[in-house]
């Protein structure tokens, strides 16, 4: 199932996407795809697209879930990755927060703040928690998962790392958060470590990965941060990047106003963002 | 007006307190101390409090704030504090995330969690957004001040600095912070610099500072802030905490199952927690 949340920001419905590719208006059935919803996605399951009111035009896709309460990012976690940053792979997982403020949709601009020299990309395989559990063993871990999209790490390089310590400074501007379109569920992911992943600016690719070369992978992942803090339904952790970001060229390039960012992961649908700098 | 959200965990209903000190029910006027109310607390402070249903009893305080968005914690924001913490006052501010899951109550239990051996304490100084910005001026920033309260920055010092990069690590356990007793608008505080702040472990003193002692003020960090994000209401901003926490002691001191916590800022009430094993 690919779940999606469309309309304006702020009043997006819930909605799935049919096997011609159509949008289907789930709103007569769940207010929104977040908390509880995703405890219960077999009642989704069991509603026959056909069902459901066909949605017209060509409507702004929202962030993928609402309500999230947790943010997490993975830093450093393709071992090739860490080497263009010049660091090394962690013993133990880098946690850092990005504010969920910064959620937007996956088409929505990215917003270059005023000041901002080194906003750059980073292409990353989120997953979306769908069952609470502290102390989770890892074994058990993929049950917690509701399911998997898109997400733009958009980070602030100077902010991040030049502006007196914790990456959050730099990692959580205004819609530096795309996640989505889709919100695709665990059972349609055969295998969520062998996913290829892409993002090009200006059709230029950058990013060209697989999530085969992730160091610290989903169960682990799940068992690791439960032993910090609960998780809940509604949680959003995206996994790292691979290599190709802006701050790990030679010279380092980054974005500017104009330019156009498309990223996606196999099965899990593209993203696309125009660069503008904010009012 | 000291405004109050009381009842059960996840069921809290707003409330305020009278002049005599007892919690009186304003849920026929809101649903919740959280978002636009914050925006308008004018409409509330219209309200005569004789008008309100009298809470019987001795319900449990939950956080002050519901909905909150963004846990935003400034770091060594005390010169003291950061000498005992062996670092430097940074040049500009540090700001690091708690994940807002770890939001409580003022008085539910410290739960340690398993493994830890560092869990350690921070009286701080928090304030709530009351009015959207981004961009802000110092000189307007108070305005985007909906009050004031008590927070205790709970924290696990071998999550946050051993553990592999990052504070969040170790500042977001459940329970690791707990807001409140009361907001207390702007109104009601002269001024936020000149506040007496004491934190107790098992009725001995170990945190006796003020607020005048901060490096970085409310409204300058308000203006700060809001460079790098929008701030909305029911953000949360937490400003640090002076010396006396367990790991600046020699030898570093940090809490146990049983060990009790009460802590308090002038004008703004008291916390109490027991420190519990998690289960």
């Amino acid at each position: 199932m690919k779940l999606v949340r469309y309309g304006e920001r702020g009043a997006e419905k819930p909605g799935l996407i049919d096997a011609e590719g159509r949008i289907r208006d789930l709103s007569a059935h769940v207010q929104d795809i977040a908390g509880e919803v995703l405890v219960n996605l077999d009642a989704l399951k069991r509603i026959d697209p056909a069902s459901l009111p066909l949605v017209e035009g060509n409507p702004r896709f929202g962030a993928c879930v609402g309500g999230v309460g947790k943010f997490i990012c993975i830093g450093l976690n393709y071992s090739d990755h860490a080497a263009e940053s010049g660091m090394a792979v962690p013993p133990e997982p880098v946690i850092f927060a990005k504010y969920t403020s910064a959620i937007c949709g996956p088409n929505d601009d990215i917003i270059i703040p005023r000041g901002s020299e080194k906003t750059d990309w980073e292409v990353e395989l989120a997953f979306v928690i769908g069952k609470p559990g502290k102390y989770i063993a890892e074994a058990d871990a993929m049950d917690h998962v509701a399911g998997f999209c898109v997400c733009n790490d958009v980070s602030e390089r100077a902010f991040q790392t030049e502006r007196s310590g914790q990456w959050s400074k730099g990692k959580s501007s205004d819609n530096f958060g795309p996640i989505g379109p889709w919100l695709v569920t665990r059972d349609e992911v055969a295998d969520p470590n062998e996913l290829h992943m892409w993002l090009k600016v200006n059709g230029k690719t950058m990013q060209d990965g697989s999530t085969n070369t992730m160091v610290y992978q989903v169960p682990f992942l799940i068992s690791y941060l439960s032993q910090f803090f609960t998780l809940h339904p509604g949680d959003v952790i995206s996994t790292g990047t691979p290599p190709g970001v802006g701050l790990g060229m030679k010279p380092p390039q980054y974005l500017k106003a104009g330019d156009v960012v498309t990223l996606g992961i196999e099965g899990l649908g593209e993203q696309r963002q125009t660069c503008v700098n904010d009012a």
